[in-house]
C-alpha cells in the first residue's frame, strides 16, 4: 500500500495544539489533520457519557479523512472515553486502525524521573475522577503515590485567552496550595491546556518539582510507538502536511490556535455538530 | 382548541433555571418544560454562528415536544441568535409559534429604575460583542448611557459550582474595578448564571447600585406579554406540570440544578446530541 495517510491528532480545543507542536518538532516529515472541538469545548466538567459520544464523533470524523492512527490529544477523553473506544468501537468498525491518548506518555515519562515515587497530578475533573492516573501508575509501579488536584478553572481560562490576568495567577496558587504538604518531587500538567501556564504554575508552586509536560514527552512516544508498529508507520504520507478543522469558527481558530502552535495556522470548518453522530 | 401546550425555556445550562423559577413564581398554574444544554455549555464564548445554530436545535426539540411558546433563557442566545430565529426562521417553519428572549425585559426594567441614567452590564463576551444591550436601550431611551463589562469566568465558575471559592470573590472583585469610575446607578446582571452570585456581585461593587437581576422581571414581564397575547395564552395548559430535559447526564442537572430552581427536580435526557440538528 502507498503511503496515503495522516496522523489524527484531536483535542476538545485549542490545547491539543501544544500536544500537536510537540509531535511536529519530533516528527516533522508527516502529514497531520488536527481538530479541535471548540464549539463544545472544554470537555473538563462533561459527564463521561457526553465525552465518549463527542469523542467516538470526533473518532468517525478522522478516520472519514483518512487518519491512520489518532492521537487523543485531550486527557478528560483519554481518562474515561479512550479505552471504552479502543475495546468497544475502533475494533469493530475500524479493524486495524489505532486511537492512542496522551495520559499514558505523561504517567510513564514522571515514573521515569521521579525519585521519591511522589507525583502530583492536576487535570479536569473528569481527568480527576476517572482515576485513570491512578490505573496507569499501578500498572507501572504499584509502589508510586500520586496527588491529584482538579483545577476546573484552568481550561477555561486559556480557552478563553485569560491566562495573562491577575486573578488566574490567585487561582492558580490557590490549586496549588493542596500540594505544600504533600512532599511530591514531580507535576504532572495533565491537561493540554496547562502548557500555556507552565511557568506560571512553576512560580506559585509551594515548593520546586519537576514539572512534565505531555506536550514535551509525546513526540519521543510516538517516534517509539512507530518504529514498534511499522505497520501502521508504512501507510502515513510524508509531505509535512498540516491541516486543521473546528467545530466552532475559523477565524477565532485561527487567532487562538496560532498562539497554541507556535505559528500561523490556516483552518477548515468541521461539520461534527448534528452531523457525525455515531449513533 | 383545548389547551394541551407548554411553554418551554431554553438555557444553555442551569443558569436558565433562576429564569424559570422566576416565571413559575409569578405564574405557578401554566405547564413548563425546561431544555438545559448542559453538554455544550456555557455558551459565553462562543461565535455567533454556533450559537444560533444550537439555539435551532433547541428550538426544533422544544417544538416537537408541544411547546406554545419558547423563553430563550440565555443572554447569549437571546442576543444574536434569537432576532436571526425570530425573523428567519419561526415565521418560516413554525407559523403562528413564538420564541421571546430575556435581554429586553432586563433592559426595559432597568430604564424605569435609573435616575440619572446611567447603566452598568455584566454579561459573556458573546452578549457584549453583540451589541444587543446598545441596541436595546438606544430604542427605549436614546439618552441612557451604558458601560457593559464581559465576565467570561463568571458563567463557567457557576457551572462548576465554584461559587464559594475565594478565588471567585477575587474574579469577580476584579471585573467590578471597571465600573469605579463609571457613575452608574443601576447594573443589570446580564447573564442568567450571574443570579446566583449577586450578593457577591453587590458587596464587591466599588459604590453602590440597584441590581437589575433578570430572574426577578420576567415573571411580570410574561404575564402581560400573555395578557396582551390571548391567541397563545389560550393554547397553553394549566395543570403545573414542569418537565426538565438536559443534553449532558440526568443525575449531575438533578444536583446542581435544585440548587437553581430552589427544589428538587426530575430530569430527562434530551437527544440533541447529533440528532435534531436543523440543516
Amino acid at each position: 500500500m502507498k503511503r496515503n495517510k495522516s496522523i489524527g491528532v484531536f483535542d476538545s480545543g485549542f490545547g491539543g495544539l501544544s500536544i500537536l507542536k510537540g509531535i511536529v518538532k519530533t516528527l516533522p516529515e508527516y502529514d497531520y489533520i488536527y481538530l479541535g472541538d471548540t464549539a463544545r469545548a472544554p470537555y473538563g466538567a462533561r459527564t463521561k457519557e457526553t465525552i465518549l459520544e463527542f469523542t467516538k464523533q470526533a473518532v468517525d470524523f478522522l478516520f472519514q479523512k483518512n487518519c491512520g492512527l489518532i492521537i487523543i490529544a485531550c486527557n478528560s477523553a483519554s481518562s474515561d472515553a479512550l479505552r471504552k473506544i479502543q475495546r468497544e468501537y475502533i475494533t469493530k468498525k475500524y479493524p486495524g486502525l489505532k486511537v492512542l491518548g496522551v495520559l499514558i506518555p505523561g504517567a510513564e515519562e514522571s515514573a521515569l524521573v521521579t525519585k521519591n515515587k511522589k507525583i502530583g497530578v492536576i487535570a479536569t475533573e473528569a481527568t480527576v475522577f476517572s482515576k485513570s492516573f491512578e490505573r496507569e501508575f499501578y500498572k507501572i509501579d504499584p509502589k508510586i503515590k500520586i496527588y491529584q488536584r482538579a483545577c476546573p478553572l484552568l481550561a477555561p481560562i486559556v480557552e478563553e485567552g485569560q491566562e495573562d490576568k491577575d486573578s488566574t495567577e490567585i487561582i492558580i496558587k490557590d490549586y496549588l496550595e493542596f500540594f505544600r504538604n504533600k512532599d511530591i518531587d514531580t507535576l504532572i500538567l495533565g491537561c493540554t491546556h496547562y502548557g500555556i501556564l507552565k511557568e506560571k504554575i512553576i512560580k506559585n508552586m509551594p515548593y520546586k518539582v519537576q514539572v512534565v509536560c505531555e506536550s514535551d514527552v509525546i513526540g519521543k512516544k510516538l517516534e517509539g510507538y512507530l518504529a514498534r508498529h511499522l505497520e501502521i508507520e508504512k501507510n502515513i504520507s510524508k509531505n509535512g502536511k498540516r491541516v486543521f478543522f473546528t467545530t466552532d469558527t475559523t477565524t477565532r481558530f485561527e487567532k487562538l490556535g496560532s498562539k497554541f502552535f507556535g505559528k500561523k495556522i490556516e483552518v477548515k470548518k468541521a461539520n461534527l455538530l448534528g452531523g457525525v453522530a455515531s449513533k
